[in-house]
């Protein structure tokens, strides 16, 4: 069996930023929290924590404390009054800024949400890093379930001013090259509409608001157009063109081992996804 | 003189993230575009692409980039009919949620918006990487100007039932050990706000939600207690105690060379930070 006070150890190490902190958190002393790790570290046959300021854990650190929480929410099915859990789990920015959060409360654990990143977050389940991942991804992530959710419906918008300021002759090729706002590099979602609007790839260019509220208001302020999620659409944002919303598929991958465990969290997330996004 | 048309293509191609995207965005062909680079890596001695896919920049590249953008700004300002040049500053997730998005209209630029980190910001700063930054750091970058703006207001609060089940014995070193939440692992205002409401050093921990609103959904929901900006304090959130605001510092961090660039930008920020912020 590994060390699961050294794998507590290390999580407090690398969740609170200090050797002082952990030692605190767990009421030992600085120096038994290093003893344990240089212990683990012998055992691993491997560095786990970068000594800082702050301590940095490796990808194999990474991994056993993602091990240590999977434990520890399976103890905690076994016995509820077990110290809550923490889960590890990649949301996509827009379902944490809509759907998302009310689920959170279907299963008594301390939830760590990373948001998701599309690619990191297959990489992420595959290494152990995260135990679940809501994701556009439909292709199952070796030794992960994947359940379909439905859709995510946005529409292009802008405030009417901007529409008629730079789309008066229409949306065609050259219109959409006015501002466009998009949440990072890896955003493809006005790419995509604005080829399905007009039959001809264009890459759409302009602000980068990596926050859901901040892509919004940003649209909202007349900065430039934007695909906005349908829970997120309302006055005074207008349609570029209400027909012609773009639907983006969500799913819901769990680590196989994980699954017991996580069964009330996956039943909250179908029942609202069933209820907030599109067939 | 550096070779311009190269560093367009640089970083037309970190954007888009491909060479054929650059290569439309340009209209050339993407062979030109490869030409390009390579002749911008043989003149700086280094290679600048990580070809991928997708492809990433080197430091270096990103150094270029934000070097080509400074330099399309200070062209905008002689020419105000240029194609709009980007600009990449960091700003605080609190900010951004709050008060900063009207500022943004000030200035007509593409914003490339990075949510601060703090420690980032510094090194991001220092590096050129971006021209300026909101943070709450007061240290001023070599080759910056900073500028304090005022304090962000932060009051710890949850939900009713969740002060009435955890807070019934008051606010102590063992009660705030219910569930807090927190931005992410460097996120100290809990810990921050709770040394100061007991005089001790108390290590709060619970779930981590790095997104503005999705933590202030979480605190909404029950999950556990948090420090919630000013401007998002409203029903059903209570106050654990509300004669113990958290006060938070903001400072707007710019680039020497890119001052008189940013000035209105700089004039709206201050204003509104007048009238948003505490003294």
């Amino acid at each position: 069996m590994l060390d699961y006070p050294a794998l507590a150890a290390l999580s407090e190490i690398l969740r609170r930023g200090s050797f002082e902190g952990a030692a605190a958190a767990l009421g030992v002393t600085p120096s038994a929290i290093s003893q344990r790790i240089k212990g683990l570290e012998e055992r691993m046959g491997e560095v786990l924590i970068q000594r800082g300021p702050p301590p940095r854990g490796t990808q194999k650190a990474l991994r056993l404390v993602q091990h240590l929480d999977q434990v520890r929410l399976l103890e905690q099915a076994l016995d509820p009054d077990a110290p809550k859990a923490t889960l590890r789990i990649a949301v996509n920015a827009d379902s944490l800024a809509t759907w998302f959060p009310p689920v959170m409360t279907a299963l008594p654990v301390l939830y760590d949400l990373v948001i998701d990143d599309q690619d990191h977050a297959r990489d992420w389940l595959r290494q152990g890093q995260v135990s679940a991942a809501i994701s556009s991804d439909p292709n199952p992530v070796p030794g992960c379930d994947v359940t379909p959710l439905g859709h995510m419906r946005y529409h292009a918008m802008a405030t009417p001013e901007f529409i008629a300021r730079h789309f008066a002759n229409g949306v065609n090729a050259t219109t959409l090259g006015a501002p466009a706002v998009i949440f990072n590099e890896k955003d493809a979602a006005q790419s995509r509409w604005a080829q399905a609007a007009t039959g001809q790839r264009v890459h759409p260019t302009g602000h980068m608001i990596p926050s859901s509220e901040g892509f919004a208001r940003a649209v909202e302020l007349g900065l430039g157009w934007g695909m906005i999620p349908e829970a997120m659409a309302r006055p005074p944002l207008a349609h570029l063109n209400a027909h012609l919303p773009l639907d983006v598929p969500l799913h819901w991958h769990v680590q196989r081992a994980m699954r017991p465990a996580l069964a009330p969290l996956s039943r909250a997330i179908k029942q609202r996804a069933a209820a907030e996004l599109r067939p």
